[in-house]
């Protein structure tokens, strides 16, 4: 069979024995279909897997066109920030629970992946943003996030104060827990417990969702994906910001950060016949009645 | 004053005794900056407004290349629905509260319009929703709603039971009180009472909110403004559709309804200055701490 | 076996024929027991069954001393709100899906039933409401409701306006779709899906939930079960108020509904090892983690 | 004038200069009534205030027999866990916004004081928590709560996993951000901000509110003030437990936090003519349209 992908590079949740046997089939399998098979480096030494060339997980985005991941949707994220520079596809395999981003059953893997490598997907286009956080006029951080900027107060207890504008327009000031920053992908994950829509990941936007506002009246908000947001705390000696809370950064008052949505977007490929919704209505159990 | 606009229609709120020296000073004010004049019939009537061109209100689109509304937002919208055919852009004067929409003061009337008709503005462009009844097939029905197209139970006061589907793909079943189905414009009228997001105006998307959902994992989404909407009344028999609450119509099993972004957008026209969030702050009272 | 009950009385969910078997199998169980058999009417008449004493529903409260209810809990509502004012007991035996207060499973019913009989049952008080329809000063109406007295606006689609009132104190004036009254046992019914809290049964309270307040600020409340609620329509052509959603009564403006604790509880008889928790659990899904 | 009480103590708000005037007219004011008036000596100190017998803020339980508070929420809070276990009434006078507890503006101090001294005064009985924490087995910590036991996550942005039983009966695991259990009194402070139900302080109520829980169906759920309440963390390396946001005490897995209702309850004293629903009204707007 001829692949559209010549370089496909394999990435697994950690400290998961039973991704071993996946892994070792998947790579056969992508060798049969004449793909050259990177395993990350880390992955492979867990399982040790020594028939396919190891790669350190930095080096994936240069030398793969492709990146299946083995996992979760946290697995995702975490690949996905780091892929998001260099315009490279992602799909996902979930070894047990469907996940919002992974999408194929483990037991259907043999059945999906060559139709994937054939042409046969679904291509999504999914923005990321970009953070930097502002001291005195300087810029002392930037990530990047796939779900979601989150800004939070910490163990003191209080909540914190902070003012919202965007494309320099002032929106509100704010006495809360934290807010959300989310892209439609971040949409379903902690922006929805703190009460926010859910928005389709082909919608050109980014809401903004208060965390246990003490104002009553304050709603979420949905803005353009062209939209410049910039936060900045007035109040709150233990604040932080969580990039898809998997790393973070302590902030002083006064400290500004800006968000926009970040130059490239990320491709996620789904199996045939995928649909966002059927994916929504799984995950979320919606049309079952519950009372 | 030279003025971008030549003839400029006037409708105002109707039964409101207060409007009627204000529309006589802003048609004094307008004919001095030699614009044409035209006043809803009405309106003139109801003012005894004699010195001025009538107009009925099916003919403004055709004969105005301006419209100003003097009112609330009611009056704005039913002004809205009967001008998106025509292109002809709106601007709102309040008598009294700030409206979402009307957002001149009555005492600013004067200083604001002849900005506005040097072109000194700030234009908007906003959607709206075309709906169409579907029984058997058969379109029997079509109307425009700039706020909202809205499902709901009637008087029985049994829920009501309907699919959904998203550009031919099957979203949910649901049993509610309803649907609201929302443009950016109306996310802050009826859609933000059942719990919805506040979409920025600019957005290029509509919100379907849920009203009371039986289902406790429902939650309000957003599609983009191109998604083609279809409601299937599966099960209520006294289901009716209202479209920006001014017209309606009643439902029967298995009709359907199909909601897709109507061709023309609406300019609505600020004066300099103008920040859609300011009026946000203003009219929800954002910002204040209410504890 | 000694039964504690010694007249007990069969009520089914009509038009479900499915339900034959079970009655007949439950009342040869019961009169094996020596308990004197009542089956109402409609139902013996739909299974055509004939060799027990058929019963009027409205005579059911003056001759049993226990009524076990077969169906839903819809059909548990209506049994509740007619046996109300004779203080008999209450059992439910749910004919597939699990109810909140329907709690024994069909296949569980040859075991539970007797045990019941022989006194091992967790007994439960429930209040119910009384509420009053005063016009010009004059009751015009007095209904009971076990789960909720419900203010709603009709099919015309606009708000209606309304002022609360608890122990003749003013409590708000609200525009709304209406406003749920709701005992404990109504908490997981139409006041849940509207936003309300849950009550424990035990609880001596009487939840105020409104329905998609136009006021972003309005909440629940919870008050005492002695307290006094007084609604009074201030606006609104076309409001109506329900009772359980099984009867309703439509309003005119001033027209004022008085709601109080009803003097009589109901008792529910549970099977031994009854937790409200896991009942709560089972149906919301509690303890499943969605995302 | 005679006075019901014959020995007052007076607190006020730290660092709050302008209190020392009124403090100083308060304290004539009793005087010039034949009452023996204390001042908190940390006050005394702030504001030079020397005519009067200064007190240690843990001896006004045993010396006073009505504690008169100046300040705002926060400082009856601190106050009302002190005077628990001494069963002392508490009035509050608010030096600038209208609080939830300090009801008397003052401005209107000279004229409601007395009056209240007189006896004209509605007296309102409130609940507090007592939360005890153990880890194997041991109790570690017993802290007081009159607003809320809040359990939290900590700066790490991971959500906390815990189980809760309800009078030993289990009923729900979560995972979430935390849970707040708040007694009438905190139902309009934090408990509010995370969407749980306002409890009229009559009722003899606990709520539990999860604060952003990740399944969607979770809900606030009331039970009775009598219920014994178990926290068990299960998951989470940075959780803590705060009481009424000014103490905390940081808790390791498989910690249990019990909470019940402590033995005495507070009474406050309110200026004749107090209606809770005003207050509430006036803190939250009820009753105003904001759309």
């Amino acid at each position: 069979m001829h692949s559209l992908f010549k370089t496909i590079a394999l990435v697994g949740r950690l400290n998961t024995p039973s991704l071993g046997d996946p892994i070792r089939r998947l790579a056969a399998l992508l060798e049969a279909c004449d793909v050259k098979v990177l395993i990350e480096g880390k992955i492979a030494q867990e399982h040790e897997i020594n028939a396919f060339q190891r790669v350190e997980r930095d080096h994936i985005g240069k030398l793969a066109d492709l990146v299946i991941v083995l996992g979760g949707d946290g697995t995702m994220l975490s690949v996905a920030r780091l892929l998001a520079p260099y315009r490279i596809p992602l799909m996902g395999i979930n070894q047990g629970r469907l996940g919002f981003m992974t999408d194929i059953p483990l037991h259907e893997m043999e059945k999906s992946v060559p139709n994937i490598l054939a042409g046969q997907f679904v291509p999504e286009e999914r923005i990321l943003l970009e953070a930097s956080v502002l001291r005195e006029g300087k810029t002392i951080n930037t990530s990047l996030a796939f779900n979601d900027v989150v800004f939070s107060r910490g163990s003191i207890g209080s909540m914190i104060e902070f003012e919202i504008f965007v494309d320099s327009q002032f929106v509100y000031s704010q006495r809360s827990d934290g807010l959300v920053v989310s892209t439609p992908t971040g949409s379903t994950a902690y922006a929805l417990a703190s009460g926010g829509p859910i928005l389709h990941p082909s919608l050109p936007a980014i809401t903004l969702v208060p965390i246990c506002p003490q104002s009553l009246s304050n709603r979420p908000i949905v803005v353009s994906e062209n939209a410049q947001v910039e936060f900045l705390l007035t109040r709150g000696q233990d604040a932080r910001v969580y990039f898809d809370n998997q790393s973070d950064f302590e902030l002083q008052e006064m400290d500004k950060v800006l968000i926009r949505r970040y130059t490239n977007s990320l491709r996620i490929l789904h199996p045939h016949g995928y649909s966002y919704y059927d994916m929504l209505r799984a995950k979320l159990r919606w049309g079952e009645k519950l009372l």
